[in-house]
Formats: structure tokens, sequence, C-alpha cells
């Protein structure tokens, strides 16, 4: 049997048909209808036409749709993907009629990375685990008891909007102090350039060209990476974020393994080592959370949609 | 069959016994043994025949014993419970050893009061639930799947040392910011204490009579509810940390419900209206944990101790 994933987001659709060793048989990639949001349904049923060529849609187990954005509780509709311009829109039942051979399941592509990471990355064989995205905002999925956790309302979970610096910056959502106003990528490319902005002679003037608009966070680590005092001053403010960010799920969930993905986890031991020995700190308990970058990139959420219908049975 | 359960406390130790329908057929107090705690073990095992009088001890299915404190992975020792004067102390064993009937189990009191507030409380048929306790500290306890989530390493959970303030006060952990530090019922004592001395023209300190120490959660809320401005500021501020709490975890574990216990809850509706209502707006979810005081007092360790055994077993 094989199972379908397909990742949605606001470029492009990308589709892969996996075999029940979560090899990548076959994969289609398309522009994602922009402006046009309510043909998507269809593009998706012809991708998954396309992916079952040779093997005959009977022997597809599931499709599973990973979206960036909110799911109803029931897993129906998409409540907002700001991205890709779905509100309140019923995508799962919109591609079960045109797919109607397979169930088709429906997650948010955070969780899924997640759970890709689970079955084929990072979080191999634990029972409790958590992902945590550094990207534009910080994104992530839990695992508890071998699955993806959706919520015990069914809500999903958003770590992200944990609350961490309660004084501190009001967050895209509106609430204060969330974890994603100081952990996410994009908080330490904006205090990159209130740094530069307040230290001419820093080194990120200089890498940025004079143009602050340039300075993102790879060009911060690299600066702090250079011994730049301004880069390492916010460099280590955003480590101390991190590590509360973790010690906080530690002392709460307690889990295996900690993995951190996004593009900033790139950046490797001098992101790592810092992160790892502030939540060793700040951490209740003698032996916690091991801190590991993730393993998977770009087809975590592609494969996670795949691993939904397994995860579901469980 | 009937289950035992004891909680131990720094004056006394309670022991209840409780057949399988929860009611509390015999109950036994003796004060702790202060000053030598090694004494404790022998002391549980008398109260524990004095409880199995009549019964026979054939008829005890399990021993549980409820600890202020930290308990290693392993759920034998008692790391620290400093108003008992335990440090690593393998208690599990002791008593097993002078109980060689039935099994001892060992667990944390807030952990088992979330359990018993499972079975006979707030927090009844719940599959995801949290329980928060307002006191000296700020101690909690989960439930996911219907059952007491002692952290995915076996570390248990300590809610109250997750981040919430990362500019705000130094824990007595040692960390900056933990949730207790703004939570506690002893923040908003600590915290109408300062506000007493920057206010003179107070009731806050008409009410303590001039004298600082007399400033307790208690009489914070008194004076708050009797519309003092200095009072009530220090109330919202409690309010608004309390609702940060409670949606943290919303946005981690979804859970149906929160109860919050300790004396500080018995305020009613002049605290839960306004802690509700601020949680609803930093809540991701439209539907989410509804927020209800604890429903039982003081038994609670003893009842979920008595319950450990059971809960072990699902």
């Amino acid at each position: 049997m094989f199972n379908a994933g397909f990742d949605i987001g606001g470029s492009h659709i990308a589709g892969g048909l996996y075999d029940a060793r979560l090899n990548l048989v076959r994969r289609v990639d398309e522009p994602f209808p922009q402006g046009r949001p309510q043909e998507a349904p269809a593009l998706i049923a012809r991708m998954a036409g396309k992916l079952c060529e040779g093997i005959g849609r009977g022997a597809l187990e599931s499709v599973g749709l990973a979206v960036p954005g909110s799911i109803d509780r029931a897993r129906e509709r998409v409540i907002n993907a700001y991205n890709l311009g779905f509100h309140d829109f019923p995508l799962r039942a919109l591609v079960q009629e045109r797919c109607p051979e397979a169930p088709v399941l429906l997650g948010n592509d955070a969780d899924l990375a997640a759970l890709a990471e689970l079955h084929a990355g990072a979080l191999i064989g634990a029972q409790c685990a958590v992902l945590l995205t550094l990207g534009t905002g910080l994104g992530g999925g839990v695992i508890i008891n071998g699955r993806l956790w959706r919520g015990g309302m069914g809500n999903g979970c958003e770590i992200g909007h944990t609350i961490l610096d309660m004084s501190g910056e009001v967050c895209t959502c509106g609430v204060r102090g969330c974890a994603e106003t100081r952990c996410a990528a994009s908080a330490l490319a904006r205090e990159g350039r209130e740094a530069a902005k307040a230290h001419p002679e820093s080194l990120l003037n200089g890498k940025a060209g004079g143009d602050p608009a340039r300075i993102d966070a790879r060009l911060v680590v690299d600066c702090a990476r250079a011994g730049d005092a301004a880069a390492l001053s916010v460099f280590e403010r955003y480590t101390d974020a991190l590590s509360s960010a973790a010690a906080s799920l530690i002392n709460t969930l307690d889990p295996e393994v900690i993995a951190l993905g996004g593009g900033l986890s790139g950046a490797g031991e001098f992101l790592f080592a810092p992160v790892r020995e502030k939540t060793r700190r700040k951490s209740f308990y003698r032996e916690h959370a091991r801190i590991v970058p993730a393993a998977l990139g770009n087809d975590a959420g592609m494969l996670g949609a795949a691993l939904l219908y397994g995860d579901d049975r469980k």
C-alpha cells in the first residue's frame, strides 16, 4: 500500500507518494493557484492522479494534506491559512469528493513535520518529543505516547503562542510575550536591525551594505560568529529565550528529545552549544531532553501528511 | 479490595483507607516525626496496620504515599522534600519492607491531588486536564489520556517552573521568570507588601495594622474587593499572570478543564471572572478549557495516593 502526502504552500504544492517503508516513490510539484484558492482541491486531485499512475488508485491507502494554518477541531476546515487565502475553507471534503478512493486527512504543517521527524528523522523512537521550527514564526509539534498530539480538545498545539516574556513585545496574535516574539528566527533579525541602528559601528551595518532590510537571522549569526559585540549581544538574548522555551517544555512535558528545525538550526554548534548549556541551567531535572537539530528538510510536511493516516489508526 | 493513601506533610501524616467506590472507610493521623525523618517509614507502616484492622491486610490492594517534593525517575527515592527533611531518601523501599502485603507506590503530592480531582473532583471524566495549586509555590498536576502525566522521561511535571516572565523576578529555584514567581499565592502577598510600602494611604496598611508581615494573599484580595486602588492594581497584575499561565497551558496542551486549587481559589468569582476573561483573550482557540475551582480540599493528596495503583495499571 502507498500513502500520498501533499504540502500545500503559498508558492507551490508538493505531492509525494510513499511506500510502506517511507520511500518516496514518486513526486509532483505544481505552483499554488494564487488568488484562486478555490481551484486548489481540483489541482490536488489531479496531482494525486498523477502520483497513482501505474500503481492504480486502489493501492492508495490515504491522502494527507499539510496546511500552514489553523484547522478546526473536526479536522475538516482550514480556519485560516493566510499565505494560501484559505479562510473557513472546507478543504478536506472538497479534496475527498475528487479523490473518493482513499480517505483524505488534514493537518497543520508544523504538526506534520514533527510526525515526519518521529518516523524518519530526529525524533525516531521517542514516545514524547517536541519539534520547534525557528522561522518567520515559531512553529512546532508535540509527540505524546508515540503519537502526534492534537490537543486535548482537538484544537492542536500552538507552542509559539505559549507566553514566555509577559513584560515583552506584543505578538502578531495580539498577546504580549508569546514565545514567538523571542524565539522565531524573525525575532533574531528584528533585534539585529534594532542593534544595527543603535550601533552604527557594528559589523551588522557593514555586512548589510547599509540596508537594514538585508539584516536577517543568518546575517546576525554570521556577525556574532565573527565576534561583533552588538550581534553577539542580540544572539545571547536569543539563546536566552530559546533555552527558556526549551526549559519550559522540559518542566511541563519532560520530553526525551527536542529537535530544532528551520533554516536557523543550520547554525550548528554555535547555536546548539549555548542553548543546551542554558537549558540545562533552567531545567528542573538533572537528566532531561536532548536538544538536537531536526533531520528532515523541506519534505518533512509532505512526509508527515503521508503518515497522518497511520498515526490516526494507532 | 481497599487502597490506603498517605499524605505526608511537614506537620502531620494523614492516612486513609478507601474502598473500591472511593469511600473513606477509616482514617488515621499522626504528627510527622520532625527532626527524625528516618522514623517515618516505621510510623507509616504502623498507621497502615491500624487502617487495616478488621479488614485484614490481605484485603489491601496498595499503599500510596504522597510527598511534597521531587521524586526520582524510578519512583523509589525522594530527591528533596525540604519540609520533611527527606534528601535522596529511599522512602518507597523502606515502607515496602515494613508493608510486605501490598505494593507501595510513591508520588508527588501536587500530582496526586490532580489524580484525586480526576476521579472524585473538578476534573471528573476529563481525558486531558490540569490542576494548578495556588499556594506558597505554584504546584500542579497534568492529566493526559485520562491518566496522571508523569513526564515523558519520568521526571514528573513542574508547571510552576515553566517560564512566564523572562524579564521578571528570580524564582526560588534560581531561574528568572518562573510562573511561580507571578502565580503563587505568595506572589500576590509579596506584591501586596511592596504596594503597601509604596502607598502608605492604602487599605493594605490599615488592615494589616501597620505590620507588613500580616499582608497575605487573602488580605490583598479583601482590600481589592473593597476597592483599594493599590490592592486592585496588585490583584490585576496577579490575574494577568495567572491567565497567561492558563493560556500557555491551553496553547500547548489544550486541556478540557483547568482547575485552580489552594486557599486563594476560595476567592470565588472575584478571582475566576477576570482570570476566565483574560484567558479567553490570550487563548489561541475559540473553544477552550473551562476554568473552575478545585473541588477537593485537604484530603486530595491522601485520596490521590490511594488512586496511584489503579492509575498505574491503566
